[in-house]
């Protein structure tokens, strides 16, 4: 199984307690998952930020083997590049694009 | 691959960058996207009724091919008919029927 | 038909709203619906606790054949266990990992 988690809330404990919630499946033994990615989009970027607050959490997850994506718009809106996200997350053409990709590719979708 | 957006938030500016992440992936071009729904719920209805804040945005997203559902259990609370919404905003039983239904047919959901 | 509705929001009166929602697609004749979920987490955890704001209205739920979940990680950082559930909720291993079954046996996925 794979999971997809949408990462895109305005208010930092949210988006604190999303990436626990994929840190959490994670380590649940009860269900066999195979890849789980995080895409992130508008305020949902800020941790995938190099100084970003939460970047650290981002960097433990990648080491943990969960994929980031960046939304490519939200980057353009934010005037942000690859070199200003954390070393890893991988920029997307658009956030929705890569949700709707990875759900036809059978991924589950949680929105925290 | 399809896409439907739940629009449903009370704030009218998460509700705007909502309407804005469909017309992003209308755009996308790294994603072949062939139907893209909107269904709106509780305060989601705001921009689909005729005179709503953000009623503009979904016009034009009408024009562009997207299309957009209402919540009937919403309408009937509001105390609104199909005369009171945009021009092509469609009225559904229940928002949560028609989400499972386009799940059903394969549509990836994104909850903006 | 199924569905699987995701119950996070810390304000009550969201989850209020998102178990109507739930109540509403078991009373929409318009969408076969068999089997309706709801996998509680975080603030979600309120209203499936025995004294719990919205207790009642899960109560309801439960008699009409909603199944709740209760995710284990918010239970344990609650200091909650089951006897402090209203009578029929389950507790799950974690929220996203149920998530991720039932969207992987074909529910569709709404979080209000």
């Amino acid at each position: 199984m794979q999971t997809v988690f949408h990462l895109i809330e305005d208010d930092a404990e949210k988006r604190e307690t999303a990436l626990t919630i994929a840190e959490n499946l994670t380590q649940d033994d009860s269900v066999e998952v195979g890849e789980v990615a995080v895409v992130a989009q508008s305020h949902g970027i800020e941790p995938l930020t190099a100084d970003g607050e939460g970047s650290d959490h981002v960097r433990s997850l990648l080491e943990a083997g969960v994929s980031f994506k960046a939304c490519g718009n939200t980057l353009d809106l934010m005037d942000l590049d690859e070199a200003d996200l954390v070393e890893g997350v991988e920029p997307v053409s658009s956030g929705a694009g890569e949700l709707t990709r990875l759900q036809s590719e059978g991924y589950a979708y949680v929105r925290p």
